[in-house]
C-alpha cells in the first residue's frame, strides 16, 4: 500500500512523480487530515457540474402497490411520524434523495387516520396526483387536498394529516430534507399525536384570505419568506394554462415555447418562489409539442400529472405515463414531447442557486 | 413698505428686531434671490405636517350631472384627449389637483365615441362606481370596464378608450399627475386618433395571463415596477372582503379592526403596490361598525362605492353616499361609521412616502 | 368675464366653441371645485418637462459678505435656530427653494457661537466650500467640519452646531425641505439650546466605527435608510478622483467620460445614497475637459470647490469659481468646461426619481 | 441477511413489528429504489442540527512546513493548479472539506514562481496570516499579498498568481468548493499558463477605485453580487478594530460585547457580504476578553491571526495561536478566551443561510 491520496485516472498525467519522499509527505498530509488539491482537482473542479445524482423514472405503478402495501402494514404515529416512501436516486447511495438537495415521496394514509402534529425546518409541499378525502391542518388551519392541487407549507409551522374518508388517499410529498441534512440547519418539534380539529371545510382559511387574484388582505402587508396561500387549486392552474394555450392558438406569443404552456406558482407577498428553498411549477404540453432542449444549473423532479410524453433526461429516454415521477440532475440536458398531450407538475432546487447567484442555463449559451 | 421678507404672524416674536441696516440686508437679499430660513421656518418646518389641502366632499350626484352636461357639450378629441373632470381641492388655490400628488377625476364617454390613444409617464388607474359597455385599451389589449372594477395603467403605456355600447358610461380616472407636474417629470406622446382594436373580449389578456390566485405565467419571471395585470374584477374583491367579514364572523380575527375587511390591490410580480407611486385599495365596513381614528402622512381619496356613512376628516364631518369622493390631506384623522354597511374604495400615494423612508402614522404613536 | 376656466394659449384651438350653455356649466365647474382636463392638459401633461425652475447661478462672493453682514445683525437662537440664507430659484415664485424639491443656503456661525438643538425629518448635509472650526453634533456625536468635508444627516436626528473658533465659519447646508413641504411630510421638535457636548474631536465617533473601506463594525448589520457615516472627508475624496485620473492617464478607461472623474457619496450600509431623498457626488474635470451635454428628470445644485469653468445650463451660460453655486432644473441640457481644471460637488433628488422608476436621461436616447 | 433498510438504534422503539410480509416489502423498497421516512427519520430529520463534522484545530507550525515541503516536491502547473492543501474534516470522510461547505487550504509559492490562470464558479479569498511577495491578478489587475490582508476573488473571474520576491511565500485560501461540489453548480475554464501582467503595484486598480470609504467611482452605480474590491488591507482593518476598543475604553457600548471587537469585510455595492457564499470578518479580543458561548446554524473556520488564546468548540478545547486554523461545525456552541490579547480571522457560510432564511443562532433563544 504505497500511498493514502486518491488519484482519479483523469488526473494520472497531471501527477507529480511518485518518490518515496513524496510518499512519505503524503503519508503525513494523511495524518494530519490534509488533502491536496492537485491529485481531487479533476473531481471538485470539472469544466462543467458532472452530477453524481443520475437520471432516473419511478413508475407510479409501482410506487402505488407498495404504498398500499405498507398501509396494511406499517402503522402511521409518534416516532415515524409519516408513511412516506421516499424515492433514492440510483446514483446517491442508497440515500432517500431524489436529488442532492430533494426529497420525493409517496405518502398514504388509510381511511380515517391521523398523521401527528409535528414541525421542522424543512420546507415541505404536498402535490395531489389523485385522490381525495385528506385534510393537511396547518397551524391549525385544515386544508382539503385533492387531485391537482398543489399545498405549499413553509418549515417551521405546526402540521398533521388526517384522512376523513372511507377511502385510502396517496400524494406526493417534496421537502428540502437532504438540503437541510447536508447543510446541518434542521430543527424538529413534537405536537399533539393527532391533529386539532375535525373540521372538513372546502376552503382553507388561508385561501379564503389570499386565493383573490392580485388582491391581499390588509392583515399582512410585508413580504414573508414563504407563501402563506396553503392551497394552489387545480381548477386555477387548469384554468391558466389553457388561456396560455388558447392565446396562443389565437396568434399570441406562446408562454414557453410553442406549445408549451407553463405556471410557476409563487408567494403573493413576493411575487417570487413559494418556499425559500423549492420552486414548483406546472408545465403543459399540447398534443404535438416537443419542448426544446435544455439544461440547468440545480436539480428538479417531474410528475406526470396527465397524458403520456417521451421524456429524455441524459442519455436516459422513458416514456411517461399518469403518476410516473423522474429525477432531471444539474446540468443534465432534457426534452419532452408528447403526441397526445402532456401535464406535469415540477418541483426543483433553483431557489437556492438563483439566491446564490449560481444559477445557470443553457439558454444563456454559457459553460459547456 | 420696507421689507420685502415676509414674516409669519406665529414666527413674529423669534423675528431680529428691524433696523435700518437689516432691512437694508432684506434688500439686498431680495435682489440676490435670498431667503432667510428664520423668517420662513414656521411655514417650512411645523411641528407635524399642516397640509394645505383642505379635507372635502364631492357629491356623485353633482358630478355625474355636469359630466352629462360636458357629453352634450364638450367634443373629445386630440389635443384634449379626454372628456375628464378633476376634483380641485379647496386648499390648493384652484388647481385641478385633489392633493398636492393625486388626480382624481369623472371621465365620461358618449356611446360609441373613442378617447384617443396616448402615453403619458403618468401613472393612473380606473374605478368603476357605475355602468359598463367601455373598454380601454391598453397596449393593444382591450380591457372591459364594469362596476367595481379597478384597471391601473402604469406609465410609458399605449392607452385609449372606446365605448362599444348604445350607452354613455362614467368613471373615475386616479393619477399621479400633480406629482409629476411638480417634480418636472412628464413625459407625454400622442398615439393614433382611435384605438387599434374594436374587440370586445370579457376577459383581457392580461387576466387570462395573471388573473389567478398565486400563479405567474412564465412569460416572465422578473418583477415589473408595476402591474401586469390591467383588471381587478369586482366578482374577486367583493369575495374577497365577504370572506373576511365572514372569517372574522367565524371567530378568527379581524383584517383591520372589528367589522373592517380591506385588500389591497397588488403587483403580482412583486407583492407590493399596483403602481410606484399609487396605492388602491378596497374597504367594507359591515353594519354598525366605527372605524379608530387614524392618521397618516401621505394623502388619499376615497370613493363610497355602496352603502351609506358618516365620515370624519379633520373638522369635517359628512355623510357620504355611493359615489361620493373625499379627499383626506396628510396627517388630518379621519375615521369611518356605518349603521347600514359601507364599500369604498380607495387610492393614495403611500409609495411615495415608504419608498423614501417618510412615511408615518398615528399607530405608531409618533409624531403629533 | 365670461369664464373662469383658465385656457393657455398654446391650447387655444384645442378647445370647444365658447357657448353660452359652455359658459354656464365652466361656472358650474368653479361652483362645484372640479376644473376640465382639456382646458389643463398643456400644461399638466407638456411633451417632456417644462419646470419653472430657472436654470441661475449665485456668486460666492455675494453670498458670503450678506451672510456676514447677517452674523452681525441677525442672533442666532431658538425659533429661528438657524443663520441660514437660501437660495431662491427666480422661477419659484420668490420661495426659498433652490429647485422644486431642494433648499441650498449658506450658514453662517460667529465665533463661540451655538445654534440650539432640534431635530426634524427633513434631510439634510452640510458640505464646507472653506474654513473650518465648527464641530456639528449629531445624536451627542461631535464632528469636525472642515474645507470639502461633506457632512449628511438622516431625518429626525437630533443635531445642532457650535463654533469652537475665534473666526466665524460658513458653510453649505443642503435639505429636502421643499419636497417634504409640498408633501405634508415634516416633523419638527426642539432640543436643548446648547449643544451637549464641547468635544472638538478630529474624528467623529461614527468615522471611526464606518469610515474604513469596505469593513463595518458588527454593531449593526443591518441596511439602514441613511447612512451612518457622518462625515465623509476631503483627503479621501481627492484622492480617489486623483487615482481616477492617474488610472485614466495610465491608459484605463475614464471614469465617466474622458478627463471627468466622480464619486458617489454612499450609505456604507447599502451601497446606495447617502440620503433617501438626495444624491451627493464630487465631480473633478482635468484642465482642458468638456463634458458631453446631458440632461436628466430631477434636478440638482452644484457648487464650484475649486478651480474654474464654464458652466451651461439651458440657455443659460456662466464663468464659475470657488464657491459659485448654481441650479440645474429638471430635463435642461448641461454641460460643464474648464481649461484649467475644475472641482464641484454636486447634489440632487435623484433618490426620489429612481425610487419611484420615473428617473430618465438623455443616455437613454429617451424622451426629448 | 433480513433487512436492508438500515434502522438507527435510536429509533428501534418506534419501528413497526418486523414479519416476513413486511421484510417482503423493504426488499421491494430497496429494488425499486425506495427508502421509507420512518427508518431514516432519527438521522433525517434531529431535533437540532447534528453536525458530521467535528471540531478540530489544525497546528500552523504542522500545516507550513508540510507546504514548504510540498514546495520542494511538488511542481506547481496546469492541471494541478495550484499547491494547495487542504484542510480535511475528522468528520467528512476524508474528503478535502473543512466543514460541509467549505475548503481551506494553505497554498505555497517558491521564489518567482506562477500558479497558472484560470477561473470557475467557485467563490474564493485568500488572507495573509505571514509574508509577501506575491501578486494575485484577478482579470489583469495585480493585486498585492501582505500579512493580514483579506483578499476576495468572486467566482467566474480569471485569476493567477505569481512570487514576484526571493521567498517563498504561503497564505489561506477559504472558497465554496464543497457547496459547489455538492450542489453541482462547478464550471471551470483554464487560462494561460501564466499570469499577464508582472506589474507589482503597492495598490491594485481595483483598490484605487473603490478603497475610499463611503465613496464609489461613477463607473458603475449598480450593485454588483460580489464585492467589486479586490484587497482588504490590513492597516484598515486594524485601524478599525483599535478605533472600537477605543470608543469602548471611552465609555461607549461595546461592538460585538466587552473586550470583543468585530468588522465584516463587506461588498461596497450592496453593504452585504463580500462573497454570495461566503462571510468573513475579523475579530480582535482584548486581554483579559471571553466572549459568551454561541452556536448558530452553518459552519465556519477561525485562522489565528496574531496571540494567543483558549478556544472552545463542543467538547473540545485547544490553546491556539498564531497561524492555527479551527473549524465550528453547525450549532456547536463556542467561546474564546484570551489573557494577553488575540486577534481572529473567520469566514464561514452564513450568506448561504441568510438568504434562504435557515439562519438561526442562540441569540434568537430558538431551537434549544
Amino acid at each position: 500500500m504505497d500511498s493514502p491520496v486518491r488519484i482519479a485516472a483523469t488526473d494520472a498525467h497531471d501527477q507529480p512523480v511518485r518518490t518515496p519522499d513524496l510518499d512519505e509527505l503524503y503519508r503525513g498530509f494523511e495524518t494530519e487530515l490534509l488533502v491536496p488539491l492537485w491529485t481531487e482537482i479533476g473531481d471538485l473542479m470539472p469544466a462543467r457540474p458532472v452530477a453524481k445524482a443520475l437520471p432516473h423514472l419511478w413508475r407510479w405503478r409501482t410506487l402505488l402497490p407498495m404504498a398500499e402495501q405498507a398501509g396494511e402494514l406499517v402503522p402511521v404515529g409518534r416516532g415515524g411520524e409519516r408513511r412516506a416512501i421516499a424515492l433514492a436516486n440510483p446514483g446517491l447511495g442508497g440515500r432517500p434523495f431524489v436529488t442532492p438537495t430533494l426529497w420525493a415521496a409517496i405518502q398514504y394514509l388509510n381511511p380515517r387516520e391521523d398523521a401527528p402534529v409535528h414541525r421542522h425546518t424543512q420546507n415541505a409541499f404536498r402535490f395531489v396526483v389523485e385522490g381525495e378525502g385528506v385534510w393537511t391542518v396547518v397551524d391549525g388551519d385544515p386544508v382539503a387536498m385533492r387531485r391537482g392541487d398543489f399545498l405549499p407549507q413553509a418549515g417551521w409551522h405546526w402540521h398533521g394529516h388526517h384522512n376523513r374518508s372511507d377511502g385510502p388517499m396517496a400524494w406526493i410529498d417534496g421537502l428540502d430534507i437532504p438540503f437541510q441534512h447536508y447543510a446541518d440547519a434542521t430543527f424538529f418539534e413534537f405536537g399533539p399525536d393527532e391533529v386539532d380539529t375535525r373540521q372538513d371545510p372546502a376552503l382553507s382559511r388561508s385561501e379564503r384570505l389570499w386565493a383573490h387574484p392580485g388582491l391581499r388582505p390588509l392583515t399582512h402587508v410585508r413580504p414573508t419568506p414563504a407563501t402563506p396561500l396553503l392551497a394552489y387549486r387545480w381548477e386555477h392552474t387548469d384554468r391558466a394554462l389553457a388561456e396560455q394555450l388558447a392565446l396562443e392558438a389565437e396568434g399570441y406569443p406562446a408562454t414557453v415555447e410553442p406549445g408549451h404552456a407553463a405556471v410557476r406558482y409563487t408567494n403573493p407577498t413576493t411575487g417570487g418562489d413559494v418556499l425559500p428553498t423549492i420552486r414548483a411549477e406546472f408545465h403543459r404540453l399540447a398534443a404535438g409539442t416537443s419542448t426544446r432542449q435544455r439544461r440547468e444549473v440545480g436539480s428538479c423532479v417531474f410528475q406526470v400529472f396527465d397524458g403520456t410524453g417521451e421524456v429524455t433526461v441524459g442519455a436516459e429516454r422513458w416514456t411517461a405515463e399518469r403518476g410516473d415521477l423522474f429525477a432531471v440532475p444539474s446540468w443534465q440536458p432534457f426534452t419532452l414531447a408528447t403526441e397526445t398531450g402532456l401535464d406535469l407538475f415540477r418541483f426543483g432546487d433553483a431557489p437556492i442557486f438563483e439566491r446564490l447567484h449560481l444559477d445557470r442555463s443553457s439558454d444563456e449559451g454559457a459553460g459547456t
